[in-house]
């Protein structure tokens, strides 16, 4: 066999007055990087969500501006999608089911997180898209006893102990990122992954298993009842705040960098117990911490001791690095959450 | 989100006396298997194929036992598994594309190894089949540099330098395991994962990277030409001959293990020259290897050293050890291409 490789066209898409797609947009992620692009100048913003679990009250606070699109979409219809991607210089893919939802509906999770990705890849080549970003994960690595150390780019992925939605989860991501990788090699499409640790801030939804530490906590402390830490809280988590990871997707886009991925995490790691402290103490509450032990049914994402998601490589290749804290990020959320009383995130 | 555990029925299903559907069964894998359950006294052994890879001359040698039955069929097409496992005791699941399939054509591959399995156990679940036997692959480690030392079940997956379709490849069968689990979780779908070294022998075809070492040598050396080897020869393979693989299939049904992954491997590790010098030796030619480059487009499988896929977990819970080495096993291949000329394996 033998695969012809052509040298791909130049990788960097600068924000300013180019016109970006953003699959499965309607989200944490998807409306914080919208509001980005928009702020940096790009052309036009198009958000692509078929709903099911975006929603539109999450690009509320963008609405007024005459450079936001939204259309209603599904990764799983490649007509929808390359109708979207008509004169789109750059496309964000952040469609995908994540380990709880994976773990309730595998058929679902694995055909928009694989069959999804193929279709946006599909949709960029066909529309001669200049940069494909696509959001992969930490859950690339895996769960369990063999996570502990630095994780760089090049750690396996570990599956021993894991739950089945877990490693489903991460298992699509690494199909995903292997798609761009084929799609770069026989089609010169130039992708930059980028793998997020677990990205909390403002609008954040109940969908992100670690991310239920904040905003479970939260909402318990704020109903006055003590908060719930599993176990002894000594679990290690590493967390990204959701600006962070806008400015990382932009950064991806402006980069020369093309066929790699790179790791988007925050500026530290914590546990569970100082995430639950944290949020108490930010919420101006004094309640003490009740241990639990975990309900065997729940997915767990655990790992195997202190562990770190190294974001060198990214500040290497696309000049990014974090820049809100635990304390900063957690505020905002909360503060954000006290404004939007009864509004669910996306 | 709870999950109802129940406990799954007895796990146990002897080949005497009860009935197989093999699904993926026209070939090197599934031939040999149904030639195994036939002597060993199943009632009837189905054999399930759409033919796109496979070919009934693989079963050509079986076609006149009453116990046979072969069914056209695809795994893409749930309603025509549905009808083939009524009244099944164990199904044997054998079909997928490979990594050389996979790097051609992503979409059918990631399509016939993940909505294939879904769809396999979709029927067993329906059907209520006592067992499932799953074909999974060495692979699901990965290749690269991190494949290095002795390779146990709790291995991780190692994609680092890979080619995308052999991580492909092996992200659907951690995937496809991955599925069986899930459905022993939710609706005690017993079930055994065999995680194969590279499979050799009588009916061999040419869709396996690694075994194309043994038959790409045999096809030369017996035209009189020098055989060639891939740089200086030392890469690490660990083979497991077709015979072998049959019986571990049977003891997997027997066995009352369930809810696992075994490795089936070989009785001991080679390397790239070994294969070609002992191929040269036993079609008896007398001809030096050549050493060539590879070719860069080509898919190639590597590892970082000295590495084996250890198979005493097997031993352990489904009684099962190799009992063919590769002289025994190539002598035997060799001898059946030779009263086989011009027949294509399936």
């Amino acid at each position: 066999m033998s695969v012809s490789v052509a040298k791909a066209p130049a990788a960097s898409v600068p924000i300013k007055k180019s016109r970006f797609l953003i699959v499965g947009g309607a989200s944490l992620v998807g409306s914080a990087s919208a509001e980005r692009f928009l702020h940096d100048g790009a052309a036009e913003v198009v958000v692509f969500d078929n709903l099911s679990q975006g929603s539109l009250t999450a690009l509320q606070h963008l609405r007024s501006n005459p450079r936001l699109k939204i259309v209603a979409g599904d990764v799983m219809r490649l007509p929808q999608l390359l109708a979207a991607t008509r004169d789109i210089d750059g496309v964000l893919h952040l469609a995908a089911l994540m380990s709880l939802s994976m773990d309730r509906d595998p058929w679902t999770g694995l055909d928009v997180n694989i069959r999804g990705t193929q279709n946006v890849i599909e949709a960029c080549c066909l529309a001669g898209v200049k940069k494909l970003v696509m959001a992969s994960s930490s859950a690339a690595y895996g769960y369990g006893p063999g996570i502990v150390g630095k994780l760089s780019e090049s750690t396996p992925f570990y599956s021993a102990g894991a739950p089945p939605g877990a490693i489903l989860y991460g298992a699509s991501k690494i199909i995903g990122e292997q798609l761009c990788r084929d799609a770069y090699r026989k089609r010169q499409l130039n992708y930059l992954v980028v793998r997020y640790a677990t990205v909390y801030g403002e609008r954040q939804h109940y969908r992100a298993a670690n991310a239920l530490y904040i905003i479970e906590t939260h909402d318990r402390v704020r109903r006055g009842q003590r908060p719930r830490v599993l176990g002894d809280g000594s679990e290690v988590k590493h967390f990204v705040h959701v600006s962070d990871v806008a400015r990382a997707n932009a950064a991806a886009f402006a980069a020369e960098a093309t066929d790699v991925a790179v790791n988007i995490s925050g500026p530290r790691t914590t546990t569970t117990l100082e995430i639950v402290r944290l949020v108490t103490e930010l919420a101006g509450k004094d309640l003490e911490p009740e241990h639990v032990e975990p309900d065997p049914a729940m997915v767990r994402l655990t790992s195997g001791g202190a562990w770190s998601l190294e974001h060198g490589l990214a500040e290497h290749l696309i000049g990014w690095r974090p820049e809100i804290d635990m304390r900063e990020g957690i505020g905002r959320l909360i503060a954000w959450r006290e404004q939007n009383d009864g509004a669910n995130g996306a």
